[in-house]
């Protein structure tokens, strides 16, 4: 999976990928208003409307970019009503040859981590009919139980051809709390980052690993590191744009190849006509907003690593 | 949430829970058939089995227990299909006046996790409308994004009276690949429980917090100084039987008062017809095997703390 992801990276120009993270703020009026005349004000109207405001965002930019990462918090919110919403938004965006991430981030013991792995990235046998229940390409995993935990996602992958990648080093402003601390003198990151590339060497596919990881744009020193303790890792970086990460924070992420990242940015594309700068778009041009702010998003990202 | 608990507990003297857990192979033949027949061989027809599994048990055992611990990997293996049956579990369990542990050991960066703890245990307003999406009453969250990721769902608990257990010391063999690494002299998870202590001040909820943590039966040592540092905070503890932990392995989970500490058992309980113990009520005696399983396992565990 990753070799493709990387094929689609390359002939795109374009190491980014769309969050797909629709809360109920960013979706237009408009959107809404006809979902709750068609459904009342019901949950299933909600998951109407996120699925039209999504589409509405990859029709404006599937052909500028390689991914995109649906965060299923942001439809599990809206009940079963939103997590139709996801497997429809799901299997629209791999319709439009969008290699699409899940950022699901679970993690449990053995047998329930592949209960995960079959659902999202696996296949279920039903007396002989196989069946792919959310059938993503790539998911995110919680490394917190440990090796037994993480294993079942790889041998789903190796199995199906698909991606993981593992929480190293988060976005949020409280992860250092348990994920800085020093142990034996090197920071708990930098441990569970050894993991993922050990772990990752039993999923090669080309010269990079199934097995990726996540290390937050917002802290650019640590991703200096963790970039040469996992050469093999794709590191998909989160919290670029909205959370306060710039592209040129944003060049030790990748390696001499230009490969080895790939950056997501959710409100900043998916809400961009709130921003000052797209306002002019307005709420009902919020597809040619988003269209604009990936075509900004490309270009810091391209000057910064040098593939303008 | 957690003077509710307690109080079932006390009621039913059983500190106890039994996971909902289902899988393919523990289902009977016949049900699985039955839903063949009316629905092929789908994911549709999967849930509605696993729907009546669930009752089964629900029904032979709801007298004896305070609460149930649904593990919601189980369900979203198998898609939408499967989280409608994991829904309709829930609200089942409610009517039989179960408490309903909902184990989703989410976590994520600050504004997702708050999605998910308004998904699970928390509502939605829709134009004026309230809707409550999943309804469990407790959810176990993951620590690892450290307290951004947390307290969301700690608002949330105190916005609608319900409760969390944050994983500590999980009960899986490699659980201390990482938990177990020594941070200033001391292992990770004390660092986590000291945490949870701290968390769980601003919701208290009578003598105990409604922020609880997961320490697994089967790390009994771990348990009995994490008892200490989270003197607050129930634990409620995964390992009990097909995982190795025993009755006896559990009194230091417990404080002086006797309550502290809920033990779960899944497939010990769920699957007991499985076991040469209980074969004689054979596989369409499985809810009587369920019943027979909790008399055994509250006989063991009332032994051990001495309520007998």
């Amino acid at each position: 999976m990753i070799s493709k992801l990387i094929s689609e990276i390359k002939k795109k120009n374009a190491p980014v990928v769309v969050g797909l993270d629709p809360t109920l703020k960013f979706i237009p009026e408009s959107l809404l208003r006809e979902a709750y005349k068609e459904k009342g004000k019901t949950l299933s109207a909600i998951g109407d409307a996120i699925f039209a405001y999504n589409k509405g965002i990859v029709d404006a930019v599937y052909d500028l970019i390689p991914a995109v990462k649906p965060q299923i918090a942001m439809y599990e919110q809206f009940g079963i009503p939103g997590l139709i919403a996801f497997q429809k938004t799901v299997s629209y965006c791999k319709e439009k040859g969008l290699i699409v991430i899940g950022d699901i981030k679970r993690g449990d013991i053995g047998s329930t981590s592949e209960a995960y792995a079959i659902g999202h990235i696996g296949s279920v046998e039903i007396d002989g009919n196989t069946v792919f229940p959310f059938d993503e390409d790539i998911v995110t995993v919680n490394p917190y139980l440990g090796s037994d935990g993480v294993k079942p996602f790889i041998d789903v992958c190796n199995k199906n051809d698909r991606g993981i990648f593992v929480l190293v080093k988060t976005s949020n402003p409280s992860s250092g709390e348990f994920q800085d601390r020093v142990i034996d003198g090197r920071p708990l990151y930098e441990i569970v980052g050894e993991k993922v590339n050990e772990w990752g060497l039993d999923s090669m596919d080309g010269d990079y690993s199934n097995v990726g990881a996540v290390v937050g744009a917002t802290y650019p020193e640590m991703g200096k590191i963790l970039r040469d303790i996992m050469p093999k890792a794709y590191i998909l970086v989160p919290g670029y744009g909205a959370q306060g990460g710039k592209g040129k924070d944003l060049t030790h992420f990748f390696n001499k190849d230009g490969l080895g990242a790939i950056v997501n940015s959710s409100r900043g594309i998916i809400a961009a006509y709130k921003q000052e700068k797209y306002a002019s778009y307005g709420e009902e041009g919020y597809m040619d907003a988003s269209r604009a702010a990936v075509i900004d998003m490309l270009d810091d990202i391209r000057s910064a690593i040098g593939t303008k």
